[in-house]
Protein backbone atom coordinates (compact mmCIF):
# COMPACT_ATOMS: atom_id res chain seq x y z
CA UNK A 1 0.00 0.00 0.00
CA UNK A 2 1.47 3.56 -0.82
CA UNK A 3 -0.23 5.39 1.57
CA UNK A 4 0.27 9.06 -0.62
CA UNK A 5 -2.28 7.47 -3.02
CA UNK A 6 -4.72 8.11 0.27
CA UNK A 7 -4.18 11.57 0.55
CA UNK A 8 -5.96 13.88 -1.48
CA UNK A 9 -4.67 17.22 -3.44
CA UNK A 10 -6.70 19.95 -3.50
CA UNK A 11 -5.09 23.06 -5.60
CA UNK A 12 -5.84 26.81 -4.75
CA UNK A 13 -6.83 26.11 -1.11
CA UNK A 14 -6.51 27.47 1.50
CA UNK A 15 -5.82 30.39 -1.09
CA UNK A 16 -4.54 30.51 -4.57
CA UNK A 17 -1.68 29.16 -5.58
CA UNK A 18 -1.54 26.46 -2.15
CA UNK A 19 -1.46 22.91 -2.51
CA UNK A 20 -3.30 21.40 0.20
CA UNK A 21 -2.68 18.20 1.21
CA UNK A 22 -5.98 16.55 2.45
CA UNK A 23 -5.29 13.94 4.92
CA UNK A 24 -9.25 13.17 6.04
CA UNK A 25 -9.51 10.87 3.21
CA UNK A 26 -6.42 8.60 4.36
CA UNK A 27 -7.90 8.50 8.09
CA UNK A 28 -11.10 7.51 6.13
CA UNK A 29 -9.81 4.28 4.50
CA UNK A 30 -9.64 1.88 7.38
CA UNK A 31 -6.69 0.28 6.24
CA UNK A 32 -4.57 2.98 5.51
CA UNK A 33 -4.96 4.80 9.42
CA UNK A 34 -4.32 1.46 10.12
CA UNK A 35 -1.17 1.26 8.13
CA UNK A 36 0.05 4.86 9.07
CA UNK A 37 -0.51 4.03 12.87
CA UNK A 38 1.85 1.19 12.33
CA UNK A 39 4.37 3.07 10.44
CA UNK A 40 4.60 5.94 13.06
CA UNK A 41 5.40 4.38 15.83
CA UNK A 42 7.50 1.92 14.52
CA UNK A 43 10.24 3.84 15.01
CA UNK A 44 9.51 3.62 18.34
CA UNK A 45 9.46 0.03 19.29
CA UNK A 46 10.94 -1.12 22.30
CA UNK A 47 10.70 2.47 23.53
CA UNK A 48 9.01 3.58 26.06
CA UNK A 49 6.38 6.43 25.75
CA UNK A 50 4.71 7.34 28.25
CA UNK A 51 1.85 10.53 26.59
CA UNK A 52 1.16 11.40 23.39
CA UNK A 53 0.67 14.97 22.47
CA UNK A 54 -1.51 16.35 19.77
CA UNK A 55 -1.84 19.47 17.67
CA UNK A 56 -5.22 20.68 17.77
CA UNK A 57 -7.32 19.52 15.48
CA UNK A 58 -6.33 17.04 13.04
CA UNK A 59 -3.23 16.07 15.21
CA UNK A 60 -6.07 14.98 17.73
CA UNK A 61 -7.28 12.34 15.28
CA UNK A 62 -3.96 10.82 14.91
CA UNK A 63 -2.61 11.20 18.19
CA UNK A 64 -5.34 9.33 19.63
CA UNK A 65 -4.70 6.50 16.94
CA UNK A 66 -1.16 6.28 17.84
CA UNK A 67 -1.82 6.80 22.20
CA UNK A 68 -4.42 3.75 21.96
CA UNK A 69 -1.51 1.79 19.95
CA UNK A 70 1.09 2.19 22.38
CA UNK A 71 -0.89 2.19 25.49
CA UNK A 72 0.34 5.70 26.29
CA UNK A 73 -2.01 8.32 27.77
CA UNK A 74 -3.14 11.64 25.45
CA UNK A 75 -2.39 15.31 25.85
CA UNK A 76 -3.81 18.04 24.04
CA UNK A 77 -2.05 21.00 22.68
CA UNK A 78 -4.73 23.47 22.02
CA UNK A 79 -5.35 26.98 20.96
CA UNK A 80 -5.86 29.39 23.13
CA UNK A 81 -8.28 29.86 25.92
CA UNK A 82 -9.84 25.97 24.90
CA UNK A 83 -8.45 24.47 28.01
CA UNK A 84 -10.22 24.71 31.42
CA UNK A 85 -7.45 23.96 33.51
CA UNK A 86 -4.27 25.95 34.62
CA UNK A 87 -2.08 25.76 31.53
CA UNK A 88 1.34 26.85 30.27
CA UNK A 89 1.65 28.92 26.86
CA UNK A 90 3.90 29.46 24.10
CA UNK A 91 3.57 32.35 21.14
CA UNK A 92 4.97 31.46 17.83
CA UNK A 93 4.87 33.73 15.08
CA UNK A 94 2.83 33.28 11.90
CA UNK A 95 3.04 34.72 8.54
CA UNK A 96 1.23 37.64 10.15
CA UNK A 97 0.97 37.73 13.90
CA UNK A 98 1.27 35.50 16.01
CA UNK A 99 -0.79 32.58 17.67
CA UNK A 100 -0.28 30.25 20.80
CA UNK A 101 -1.11 27.27 21.94
CA UNK A 102 -1.35 25.49 25.71
CA UNK A 103 -1.14 22.61 27.82
CA UNK A 104 -2.28 21.85 31.04
CA UNK A 105 -0.24 22.46 33.75
CA UNK A 106 0.11 19.23 35.57
CA UNK A 107 -0.66 17.43 31.96
CA UNK A 108 2.94 15.69 32.38
CA UNK A 109 5.23 14.42 35.37
CA UNK A 110 8.58 15.06 35.66
CA UNK A 111 10.79 12.80 33.38
CA UNK A 112 7.98 11.26 31.06
CA UNK A 113 8.62 10.47 27.75
CA UNK A 114 6.04 12.09 25.31
CA UNK A 115 5.80 11.69 21.47
CA UNK A 116 4.48 14.53 19.62
CA UNK A 117 2.14 13.79 17.23
CA UNK A 118 1.04 15.96 14.15
CA UNK A 119 -0.95 15.27 10.75
CA UNK A 120 1.94 17.64 8.59
CA UNK A 121 4.72 19.26 9.37
CA UNK A 122 5.43 22.59 7.19
CA UNK A 123 7.61 25.46 8.17
CA UNK A 124 7.56 23.54 12.04
CA UNK A 125 6.00 26.81 13.88
CA UNK A 126 3.48 24.70 15.79
CA UNK A 127 5.90 21.55 16.59
CA UNK A 128 9.26 23.91 17.64
CA UNK A 129 6.06 25.64 20.32
CA UNK A 130 5.18 22.09 21.05
CA UNK A 131 8.64 21.15 21.92
CA UNK A 132 8.69 24.14 24.11
CA UNK A 133 5.68 23.69 25.90
CA UNK A 134 6.44 19.81 26.51
CA UNK A 135 9.19 20.58 27.67
CA UNK A 136 8.19 23.53 29.75
CA UNK A 137 5.91 20.71 30.99
CA UNK A 138 8.87 18.87 32.55
CA UNK A 139 8.81 16.35 29.77
CA UNK A 140 11.93 14.44 27.26
CA UNK A 141 10.78 14.77 23.79
CA UNK A 142 11.48 11.18 22.68
CA UNK A 143 10.17 12.11 19.37
CA UNK A 144 8.10 13.56 16.72
CA UNK A 145 5.88 11.81 13.93
CA UNK A 146 4.07 13.32 11.17
CA UNK A 147 1.94 12.04 8.08
CA UNK A 148 3.21 14.56 5.65
CA UNK A 149 6.20 16.39 5.36
CA UNK A 150 7.12 19.38 3.17
CA UNK A 151 10.57 19.76 3.84
CA UNK A 152 11.58 22.60 1.60
CA UNK A 153 10.42 24.34 4.41
CA UNK A 154 12.30 23.19 6.88
CA UNK A 155 10.14 22.41 9.59
CA UNK A 156 11.42 18.73 10.10
CA UNK A 157 15.02 20.65 10.13
CA UNK A 158 14.19 22.72 13.00
CA UNK A 159 13.15 20.36 15.05
CA UNK A 160 16.04 17.85 14.85
CA UNK A 161 18.04 21.07 15.24
CA UNK A 162 16.36 20.78 18.69
CA UNK A 163 17.44 16.63 19.37
CA UNK A 164 13.98 15.73 18.22
CA UNK A 165 14.30 12.32 16.09
CA UNK A 166 11.61 13.02 13.36
CA UNK A 167 9.91 10.65 11.53
CA UNK A 168 7.24 11.45 8.33
CA UNK A 169 5.86 8.79 6.22
CA UNK A 170 5.05 10.78 2.62
CA UNK A 171 7.11 13.55 1.68
CA UNK A 172 6.35 16.68 -0.69
CA UNK A 173 9.56 18.05 -1.92
CA UNK A 174 8.52 21.70 -3.71
CA UNK A 175 5.22 21.48 -1.37
CA UNK B 1 -11.24 1.25 38.03
CA UNK B 2 -13.48 4.03 38.43
CA UNK B 3 -13.67 5.78 35.19
CA UNK B 4 -14.97 8.58 36.89
CA UNK B 5 -12.05 9.21 39.53
CA UNK B 6 -10.46 10.02 36.21
CA UNK B 7 -12.94 12.89 35.25
CA UNK B 8 -11.47 16.46 36.95
CA UNK B 9 -14.56 18.39 37.92
CA UNK B 10 -14.07 22.32 37.29
CA UNK B 11 -16.60 24.51 39.64
CA UNK B 12 -18.02 28.08 37.44
CA UNK B 13 -16.36 27.25 34.07
CA UNK B 14 -16.67 28.24 31.61
CA UNK B 15 -19.25 30.58 33.53
CA UNK B 16 -20.44 30.99 36.99
CA UNK B 17 -23.07 28.33 38.31
CA UNK B 18 -21.43 25.65 35.37
CA UNK B 19 -19.59 22.62 36.49
CA UNK B 20 -17.35 21.72 33.69
CA UNK B 21 -16.44 17.82 33.24
CA UNK B 22 -12.50 17.48 32.39
CA UNK B 23 -11.90 14.42 30.74
CA UNK B 24 -8.36 15.80 29.50
CA UNK B 25 -7.25 14.30 33.04
CA UNK B 26 -8.85 10.75 31.93
CA UNK B 27 -7.08 10.80 28.74
CA UNK B 28 -3.65 11.41 30.03
CA UNK B 29 -3.52 8.62 31.87
CA UNK B 30 -2.66 5.58 30.11
CA UNK B 31 -4.85 2.70 31.81
CA UNK B 32 -8.25 4.78 32.18
CA UNK B 33 -8.25 5.83 28.07
CA UNK B 34 -7.32 2.46 26.96
CA UNK B 35 -10.09 1.37 29.80
CA UNK B 36 -12.44 3.85 28.11
CA UNK B 37 -12.06 2.64 24.49
CA UNK B 38 -12.28 -1.00 25.67
CA UNK B 39 -15.40 0.20 27.47
CA UNK B 40 -17.09 2.28 24.63
CA UNK B 41 -16.73 -1.19 22.10
CA UNK B 42 -17.60 -3.18 24.04
CA UNK B 43 -21.59 -3.37 23.29
CA UNK B 44 -20.21 -3.69 19.80
CA UNK B 45 -18.80 -6.78 19.80
CA UNK B 46 -19.60 -8.81 17.15
CA UNK B 47 -20.94 -5.47 14.96
CA UNK B 48 -19.68 -4.28 11.99
CA UNK B 49 -18.42 -1.19 11.80
CA UNK B 50 -17.18 0.17 9.15
CA UNK B 51 -16.34 3.84 10.63
CA UNK B 52 -16.23 5.72 13.13
CA UNK B 53 -17.10 10.05 13.50
CA UNK B 54 -16.02 12.17 15.59
CA UNK B 55 -16.74 15.95 16.48
CA UNK B 56 -14.61 18.56 16.97
CA UNK B 57 -12.22 18.46 19.00
CA UNK B 58 -12.68 16.30 22.06
CA UNK B 59 -14.54 14.05 19.85
CA UNK B 60 -11.39 13.44 17.69
CA UNK B 61 -9.03 12.54 20.45
CA UNK B 62 -11.58 9.54 21.70
CA UNK B 63 -12.79 8.58 17.95
CA UNK B 64 -9.42 8.42 16.72
CA UNK B 65 -8.70 5.99 19.39
CA UNK B 66 -11.96 4.07 18.95
CA UNK B 67 -11.59 3.81 15.28
CA UNK B 68 -7.97 2.36 15.69
CA UNK B 69 -9.51 -0.30 18.18
CA UNK B 70 -12.03 -1.07 15.64
CA UNK B 71 -10.00 -1.07 12.76
CA UNK B 72 -12.25 1.30 11.10
CA UNK B 73 -11.92 4.08 8.96
CA UNK B 74 -11.91 7.81 10.89
CA UNK B 75 -14.45 10.85 9.54
CA UNK B 76 -14.16 14.17 11.08
CA UNK B 77 -17.10 16.32 11.41
CA UNK B 78 -16.29 19.63 11.70
CA UNK B 79 -17.31 23.01 12.59
CA UNK B 80 -18.22 25.75 9.55
CA UNK B 81 -15.26 26.48 6.93
CA UNK B 82 -13.08 23.88 8.50
CA UNK B 83 -13.06 21.16 5.81
CA UNK B 84 -11.27 21.65 2.36
CA UNK B 85 -13.66 19.80 -0.03
CA UNK B 86 -17.18 19.80 -0.57
CA UNK B 87 -19.13 19.26 2.29
CA UNK B 88 -22.56 18.98 3.85
CA UNK B 89 -23.73 20.86 6.41
CA UNK B 90 -26.06 20.76 9.24
CA UNK B 91 -27.44 23.80 11.24
CA UNK B 92 -28.31 23.39 15.14
CA UNK B 93 -29.59 25.92 17.52
CA UNK B 94 -27.71 26.96 20.30
CA UNK B 95 -28.63 28.63 23.53
CA UNK B 96 -28.05 31.90 21.70
CA UNK B 97 -27.44 32.05 17.63
CA UNK B 98 -26.77 28.75 15.88
CA UNK B 99 -23.57 26.65 14.70
CA UNK B 100 -23.05 24.03 12.14
CA UNK B 101 -21.35 20.97 11.34
CA UNK B 102 -19.98 19.46 8.34
CA UNK B 103 -18.50 16.34 6.62
CA UNK B 104 -17.02 15.83 3.62
CA UNK B 105 -19.69 14.83 0.64
CA UNK B 106 -17.69 11.71 0.16
CA UNK B 107 -16.71 10.42 3.13
CA UNK B 108 -19.23 7.47 3.53
CA UNK B 109 -20.32 4.79 1.16
CA UNK B 110 -23.88 4.49 0.83
CA UNK B 111 -24.92 1.67 3.45
CA UNK B 112 -21.68 1.95 5.55
CA UNK B 113 -21.81 1.49 9.40
CA UNK B 114 -20.70 4.46 11.22
CA UNK B 115 -20.22 4.83 15.50
CA UNK B 116 -20.12 8.29 16.87
CA UNK B 117 -17.83 9.45 19.00
CA UNK B 118 -17.80 12.37 21.26
CA UNK B 119 -16.84 12.91 24.72
CA UNK B 120 -19.90 14.39 26.18
CA UNK B 121 -23.42 14.22 25.98
CA UNK B 122 -25.65 17.11 27.41
CA UNK B 123 -28.59 18.17 25.65
CA UNK B 124 -27.40 16.47 22.17
CA UNK B 125 -27.96 19.29 19.98
CA UNK B 126 -24.34 18.30 18.26
CA UNK B 127 -25.04 14.55 18.57
CA UNK B 128 -28.24 14.71 16.72
CA UNK B 129 -27.14 17.39 13.83
CA UNK B 130 -24.09 14.62 13.68
CA UNK B 131 -26.67 11.94 13.29
CA UNK B 132 -28.22 13.52 10.97
CA UNK B 133 -25.25 14.44 8.37
CA UNK B 134 -24.03 11.12 8.69
CA UNK B 135 -27.55 9.82 7.41
CA UNK B 136 -27.69 12.69 4.39
CA UNK B 137 -24.43 11.13 4.04
CA UNK B 138 -26.07 7.62 3.65
CA UNK B 139 -25.10 6.34 6.76
CA UNK B 140 -26.56 3.66 8.80
CA UNK B 141 -25.53 5.00 12.47
CA UNK B 142 -25.41 1.67 14.16
CA UNK B 143 -24.76 3.28 17.47
CA UNK B 144 -23.62 6.36 19.57
CA UNK B 145 -21.07 6.02 22.42
CA UNK B 146 -20.02 8.88 24.93
CA UNK B 147 -17.64 9.02 27.89
CA UNK B 148 -19.95 11.68 29.98
CA UNK B 149 -23.62 11.64 29.75
CA UNK B 150 -25.76 14.34 31.58
CA UNK B 151 -28.83 12.52 31.71
CA UNK B 152 -31.02 15.54 33.02
CA UNK B 153 -30.38 17.53 29.49
CA UNK B 154 -32.09 14.73 27.69
CA UNK B 155 -29.17 14.18 24.76
CA UNK B 156 -29.22 10.48 24.92
CA UNK B 157 -32.84 10.16 25.18
CA UNK B 158 -33.33 12.43 22.14
CA UNK B 159 -30.80 10.11 20.35
CA UNK B 160 -32.97 6.85 21.43
CA UNK B 161 -35.80 8.97 19.97
CA UNK B 162 -33.77 8.49 16.08
CA UNK B 163 -33.41 4.79 16.37
CA UNK B 164 -29.41 5.43 17.65
CA UNK B 165 -28.23 2.97 20.58
CA UNK B 166 -26.58 5.08 23.16
CA UNK B 167 -23.63 4.03 25.32
CA UNK B 168 -21.92 6.58 27.89
CA UNK B 169 -19.99 5.12 30.59
CA UNK B 170 -19.82 8.03 33.22
CA UNK B 171 -23.22 9.27 34.08
CA UNK B 172 -23.90 12.74 36.37
CA UNK B 173 -27.15 12.90 37.42
CA UNK B 174 -28.20 16.94 38.41
CA UNK B 175 -25.11 17.65 35.40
Amino acid sequence: MNLADHIRTIPDYPKPGIVFRDVTTLFADARAFRRAVDELVQPLAGAKIDKVAGAEARGFILGGAVAHQLSAGFIPLRKRGKLPHRTYAVEYALEYGSDAIEMHHDAIRPGERVLFVDDLIATGGTAVAAVDLLRQGGAEVAAAAFVIDLPDLGGAGRLRGLDVPVTALVSYPGG
